[in-house]
């Protein structure tokens, strides 16, 4: 039986971080046909609120630590400000948009991630997706928007990774609908050689995946990236695609699309 | 027909303002029985982020005017992260909580306040309540939980009173439901005597209502509570409940209730 198309679309800091691109994207989001879903990331917000509300970021490795006060900051500026602003946005543009976080009718159950040498502190890994619930807002014609804050079921929120959560999020609607998965990022998808822009990959497969890592083409940022994407294929999602904020209209042909064959 | 009983309860900011009271209050909340909707108010922490972050209140005639930069913090602060500790709490707590502002799901929509002598700024006054999803949700077990939080459907946040919000929500869910409207406060109900704590009239009708305006018992910063609440019955809710944060458990007996009759 042919299952229903769902779009689940991720967008990050380059497209929340300014104004103009943001309500451009989510104008050509809301009219996107179909049920779909958004996940977005931070941004600079969180950032410029920690420091003028006097937190210094703590980092360990490289990595910043979500202790007590940053947790309740990134819920202010993701939960609060940045998903209602999108929200109120699309309901302008006719988009019946619900703003969630992961605690909101318990949709992303995560678990503070286990300390091994390092504590994180209030870092989330995803468990579980409360898949029959997202449905029910589907089948309303309400569009689920989703930031990267989940809870633990203690009473807890805790600061997960946007991509895991996008994946995840796809990963289980997949036994309900036929999904695809759109990472929206600064470059207009995988490229051959990053000195230019436009050497687009328009397709890769796990075959080409191991080539393109041999050859040193995935490498770096783009490596967890696209493990991420072919986890979530090896685990349901039909399709993914990679592209900057144009990826949404039905007119771009410039973009990667992953698929496992 | 009957029609089934739905608990619509107000929370301001004596509850919210001290962890342990709300706490108790959520566990005692989320043991309510049957379908049953939270609306919060503010409390100080928004007060406190907008210090921190070196805002100025702006007053005009004692009332706060909500400026761009104001709308941003309550936003962050009752959007986000009140909201989201008290769904996360009600989750740990077995209620399956869902937060809202006006503009997801475009539960509550309004204008912002026409400007006559005084320009309050991003002030909502609330149009029309979606009582068709709100359902949507009380049917599927969710508890939707409100922050005072609205929408213009032109893209536009608005700062709203908790207590129009909570009554206008009752007023619409009275269409479907036969509806309870309870108000906590700091008080064990409307007293008699401002000096004895446990002087609570435990019952005011219409014509009692007269009665005790007349007589200066109810005045000052009670009238225009109480205003709300027989507009509230008037316009279709069956009882209205006011009292402090016991309001909620079963065997508690000292509050005051409101009926036309």
């Amino acid at each position: 039986m042919n299952k229903q198309l769902l779009k689940i679309i991720k967008i990050g800091g380059n497209v929340i971080n300014d104004e103009i691109a943001l309500t451009s994207f989510l104008k050509d989001f809301a009219s996107v046909e179909g049920p779909k879903i958004l996940v977005h990331g931070g941004g600079k917000k969180a950032t410029d609120v920690s420091s003028a509300m006097g937190l210094v970021p703590q980092m360990i490795n490289g990595r910043r630590v979500t202790d007590e006060a940053t947790v309740e900051v990134v819920t202010m500026v993701y939960a609060g400000l940045l998903n209602k602003k999108i929200v109120a946005q699309l309901q302008q543009f006719n988009c019946n948009a619900l703003g969630l976080s992961g605690a909101d009718g318990n949709c992303i159950l995560a678990h503070k991630r286990i300390v091994n040498d390092v504590d994180y502190g209030f870092a989330g890994d995803v468990d579980a997706i409360n898949t029959d619930f997202i449905n029910v807002l589907l089948q309303n014609n309400v569009t689920p928007i989703f930031c990267a804050i989940t809870h633990d079921k203690k009473g807890q929120l805790l600061n997960t990774n946007a991509d895991t959560i996008v994946s995840e999020v796809a990963i289980g609607m997949s036994k309900l609908y036929d999904t695809e998965l759109n990472f929206v990022f600064e470059l207009k998808g995988v490229l051959k050689s990053i000195e230019d822009k436009n050497s687009v990959i328009s397709h890769i497969n796990q075959v080409t995946y191991k080539e393109l890592i041999d050859n040193g083409i995935i490498a770096d940022g783009m490596l967890p990236k696209i493990h991420n994407c072919f986890n979530a294929l090896e685990k349901g999602v039909g399709k993914v695609k990679i592209g900057d904020a144009s990826l949404v209209k039905n007119n771009n042909k410039l973009y990667t699309t992953l698929s496992l064959k």
